[in-house]
């Protein structure tokens, strides 16, 4: 079986057991966000306890506070009402394990998934690469608490976030499942008018 | 109890049941990624059948294919191996109900939660508001079944994309939980070398 048949088959099962989802609103009704990382270990809705209909949940490679997640943050509050955001980085992150000159090497010599071996990735690749990769901020992360701290507060700076949302920061231990919180990340709301 | 208390209180739960997903690698075990909108009602681990350890999963105001969503696809593909990808917005999608135009409004009269009446968002906010949100673009879809196809063309078409790759575009439809294919919208890869 494809992978896209498997996806539709699970698909199809999840469908025929919809129930009551049919009515849910739009807006989340516990009313916060979760920016995390795409990483396959994580899953937000099992590690938050979430239910459809309860949370907006960002994604990205990191789960790093980049144009796009504010673009999404900010829709999520000024639109849809959200009051308090996660953001929730994780251990073992693949953005640890490579750095901006590394992907423009890689992305140049081919555009293959390069190998990773003992002294880290490494290109295998025959196809054309591109040297389009050597524009792009990959948003590699250094230190794992000072990424929190850093999106934690490029959120609460940025000028289009209400002051009275509160945004918590946290590390989600792959090895245990736990939300482990940086508490220097954490910026509370501002009391509201 | 605080939203923050929850989510920590259903993490404790989920960590202390844990088991073998401590062992879980960092790649994707099924090879492929999900590009979803961050909607409260949409969850794809159910609606795909993913258990954690998978796939990756990018998530956004809409699951489009903004620079960060490629961003997160490239290294996907390129350092951690996926070879599948799907594009799946949905019906009722939040950024059917507005432009860049209100955005940009609504955003400088004030940064508090706009209301939704009978006739669109309206803002009631007193706290002051900022011009910052005309200079982004909200990435707002006029037409589900387009954004789809412009999507999947735009990751199709980029310079770092491996023509190998399979992208998939589908719409889910959020009053009955099911996936529904797009044809337009699907680019199947190219033979590897």
């Amino acid at each position: 079986m494809s992978v896209r048949d498997e996806v539709l088959s699970a698909n199809e099962k999840y469908a025929s057991n919809f129930g009551p989802k049919a009515e849910l609103a739009l807006p989340p009704s516990r009313g916060f966000a979760i920016l995390t990382c795409m990483d396959a270990r994580l899953d937000p809705a099992k590690y938050a306890g979430l239910s459809e209909g309860d949370a907006h949940v960002i994604r990205n490679a990191g789960g790093r506070a980049s144009d796009d997640a504010i673009r999404s943050l900010v829709i999520s509050h000024k639109l849809l009402g959200t009051s308090e955001w996660f953001v929730i980085h994780h251990t073992n992150c693949g953005m640890e394990f490579f750095t901006n000159e590394l992907m423009g090497d890689l992305l140049e010599q081919s555009l293959e998934t390069a190998e990773l071996g003992p002294e880290g990735f490494r290109d295998v690749g025959k196809s054309p690469g591109s040297p389009a990769g050597r524009e792009i901020d990959w948003l590699t992360i250094a230190d794992r608490e000072q990424s929190v701290v850093d999106d934690v507060t490029r959120i609460r700076n940025h000028p289009l976030v209400e002051r009275t949302i509160a945004v918590h920061g946290f590390v989600y231990d792959v090895e245990s499942g736990r939300l482990i919180g940086v508490p220097a990340a954490t910026a509370a709301g501002a009391p509201g008018s």
